[in-house]
């Protein structure tokens, strides 16, 4: 771990959600950030604190309060209508948003209106929004004002597909099938029924077939058009982690190593991306609580068919963890800084 | 299973919740009863149907309308102020009432209040009420009017401790300690944080410190003084079960073997009260979809402590099933029928 | 439920394993027969029974002894090579056998050693048996002195692959994918690493990636090629359960009605298939503890795809429910005696 | 954290085991240390590791090795018997032991061989071992040789308890109960039927009854006799952590407060132990993935009735965390160092 000569504070909107605290739980082991808690709507504290513990001081989501902070970085972990509230204010102000919601994702307001059932009120802020997938987009995310930071799905997703496509290995004419399961905590913290105790335990759900608001942000990242991808979201009894296993055919593929080769070109100097020798595929176990997001899969020659499990941990890679990454690019830190 | 010539119709207000649901489930293989579901509060269904699979229809929970499906007995699966308004018409109605709230439970309004935080609107019901727990009041419970059907964790507790009480072998003096572990589904159905998965799975807390609605109910029935009863609620990351350790220092018993005389001495006969060999105890795996309360124990003659574990099924002994249990005894069925 | 004037009696082997003790749970309810549990590897007893509750006795699993017990049909629930063992031996004494291993699911010798890793000792048997699926072979059943009940996968696979295989609406040029995901019980009660609590718990798996022995199953009763079906099994976080999401594409379909239609027509009167609206589809606890499997489904026209959900309890409808339907249709009960 | 100039190597042996593995993880962050697994029993890799993820590299078990690594402190994640064979050797070749076995806790070898149902074969070594308590005896934990890393439980039971016998506040003639319910890895790793995923998933059970080898050990620390302390183990349907419930009746203590007073007066300074307003207690998500031991209380001034809660992460405080705090102590380092 570096020690910084320099500590910036940023601050964390909606750190009481679970990606908002795993967030604030990762900055507060950075060295070059002191982190500020941004109360948008007050709530009752539900946990005890330990005497003599208590939470870092609360300010309220003002800019004013903001600036009086000096922050140089604010999170958002609020929904999407929220973030449409808050980013243009904070933006004004000078200060960086990294925005974990949705509302600055897809490129185009119309896509957004159709999958998050709201107009898109900042549609001037799209054009400069960068999608923060760092092994994608470093270079870009450097030099934001706002990072749009990926969903779960769309993370692990891209991750795994976008080195074959670019590769131009995959036969699109066929399809890519993307069966996704997800643990509770990506539905956030808010208390309904579908994500009750009772409700979930031993139990196993298909629960987005087709429509997910996250099939777009798939599409836009990696050039595939509605027809050429399945998704299907389900929910998995544990509280955190992704997997997806993707069907696809490939093209020109004459042996497991050479598929290997394709991933290791991409992934060989990227810090959070780990491969498996063909035919050992990662569990959750190898991933949780940690910002990798481990690729293996199976390959049959013969029948050019590949299987592809991809695995991350929903509120670090899918989520705080990212965002820490991209902060770190954003601020001039090393890119693993808190993350390993 | 025995086969009726006459089939009563039964009514079931609340029977979305987990209790209610379990009582629908359990009356749906009794031959002699017809159940008919009682809306109080219309509520969207959540869970979608098999083609052809429709769930019984369902009536308002109107006096009217209960009269006109001419109903021996109606379930009352709901919370105490519910139960409170609806009981005393019903019974006006001369059908026969099974409140599984705690609504009739306490012998006296002011208990009542102290614990359940409201006034009792219907006290000249509380003298006529009998506490269904028929391993105790099976012959008041066939001529009752109006069931009030036991706490889930009192059922456990004063199955375990009144024979000991009862052969007076519990040196009082150094007072009764219950340590009690329940399923979430205790909570019942309605959303909240401390029931969401993500707070509950792989966790395990204490949220019932001496202070519980279900002491006076235990005193009550067992003729402790709330100075000799420590009780402990704590959830259990499951959805069904609870399991008690209960305990006590005995005087005057010799041997293990003689312990397990004096519950003998109780439930030899009793259908549903198990007990073990002396050292051998129950889990909840035993008892879960049962309407069995397990016994078993280990005592130390040299120093008289004995450490007994009570188990059950929290919503069928603890609920559903002892509702029907005082069903049988109401209607004249079998006691067992529909629970074996 | 019906009562039959004559009882049979019918043995168990394997009656420790999950399959086995669903099995014994099961029949215990069945008013036509009387369960005799067969000893084929003495072991001690793990949990303490109830005082007064022992367990049925248990007789030595020989011919003789089976023979002196007049049985009428023996179910293994023992694993391959023992249920190769035993089953010629039964079969000679005029005893039916319902086999619940693979032993005698595969018609050809050469392919059961290519999945089992084992030579089959009793090919002259595998002309005779008849495979379990009662949904498509109710009459050979009936028939049957050796029944070969169904894998956990295959059934809920072919019962949702096959009436569209028949009707002839899937593109099998571009291969049918089958996404499994099974409850822990599926892999035996035997301890191992792989199903130790602290391994499962919180975790998700691909355990068997297009290589499984359930593959051939499918194949062979299904008339898939081994290129046009393509397989992943993943391990569950909970006891019983198995989801199978299944990727085709169609032709010919014009509507989801349509698809909905082709599955009525198999199944209208099929006691244990369940279907749902368009749309609509299962979860697990739809079918926990019950011989259902349900099926439903989400299409889109335009692009005729479809993504079917099938599940099923493993050790019900996957195991011991079923076996028990193929009893009924053996003895000539009714076919859904202690099933619904 | 601090930047050591000078870096230790350290070594472990039984790696794999849930507290080895988690040794490894912490040591692994530890600035001061350098890693080196060492081989008791070579064992086939289960988990595939990642591409150019490899663990450190292993070298056997020897002394010969650890001298030639240069090794200065050995952890022992080993049962007690292989302990009692590697400690006195590694000692003799003058590198320190933290023994995470129960093998030198006991000061006397009589009682070890009741508890451990095996012969003490280093019992010259009993004298000099010291108790790795960090909060009752850091002292003799900088200078020692030989640490005996306390068991899960009574670490709790002897933080939660030790303030009150110490301050006279407890009436011990009516005796301390101590409830405990501990997560499944404190069983360790080796597969059984008794911690299969279908075995303890929605279950709940006692299973260590007065009887358990961690009361010689409590009774050891806290002065307390045989039959002043009665202990239950119970198993919870959770990977990690240990709650305790602690029934005592005090003496003398006016308010809440003043028994809070106890308790600061002991823990103030302490980095690991915290404290919570009265009424106020723990749940295990509060000490998960931590080396902190939680303590709440209710306590009833009327009745002189506490209730106490102690809450701990089993692998971390009540094993490989604390073990880690014992390193410091012994090599020099911070005492929070890798554990905050």
């Amino acid at each position: 771990m570096n020690n910084y000569s320099e500590r910036h504070s940023v601050g964390v909107v909606g750190f009481r959600g679970y990606s908002g605290a795993e967030l604030v739980r990762i900055l507060s082991h950075h060295p070059g950030v002191e982190v500020v808690l941004l109360e948008h709507r007050s709530e009752p504290e539900q946990r005890p604190f330990p005497l003599g513990h208590k939470p870092p001081t609360t300010i309220p989501a003002t800019v004013q309060a903001m600036r009086r902070e000096n922050l140089k970085v604010v999170f958002l972990g609020t929904p999407a209508d929220v973030s449409l509230e808050l980013a243009p204010a904070i933006l004004e102000a000078d200060i960086k948003v990294i925005d974990l919601s949705g509302a600055f994702r897809l490129g185009d307001p119309e896509t957004f209106s159709r999958w998050y059932k709201e107009r898109h009120t900042a549609p001037e802020l799209l054009g400069e929004a960068v999608y923060g997938l760092p092994e994608f987009y470093r270079d870009a995310i450097r030099g934001a004002r706002l990072v749009a930071n990926p969903g779960c799905y769309p993370t692990a997703a891209n991750l795994a597909i976008r080195p074959l496509l670019k590769a131009q290995v995959i036969d699109r004419s066929r399809g890519i099938i993307c069966d996704a399961k997800s643990g509770v905590s990506g539905a956030g913290r808010k208390p309904s029924l579908k994500t009750s105790f009772c409700e979930v335990t031993e139990n196993f759900s298909a629960y987005g077939i087709v429509e997910h608001r996250h099939v777009p942000e798939v599409l836009q990242n990696s050039g595939l058009g509605e027809r050429e991808f399945t998704f299907t979201a389900h929910l998995l009894p544990i509280a955190r982690g992704i997997l997806e296993t993707i069907y696809v055919r490939t093209e020109r593929v004459e042996k497991a190593v050479d598929l290997l080769s394709i991933y290791e070109d991409c992934y060989a100097n990227e810090p959070f991306v780990r491969l498996y020798a063909p035919g050992k595929v990662p569990d959750l176990r190898a991933v949780q609580h940690t910002n990798f997001c481990d690729i293996g899969f199976h390959f049959d020659p013969e029948t050019q068919r590949a299987t592809i499990i991809a695995a991350e941990d929903n509120l670090v890679k899918g989520a705080a963890g990212q965002a820490v990454q991209n902060m770190n690019l954003v601020l001039g830190f090393e890119e693993t800084e808190a993350l390993l």
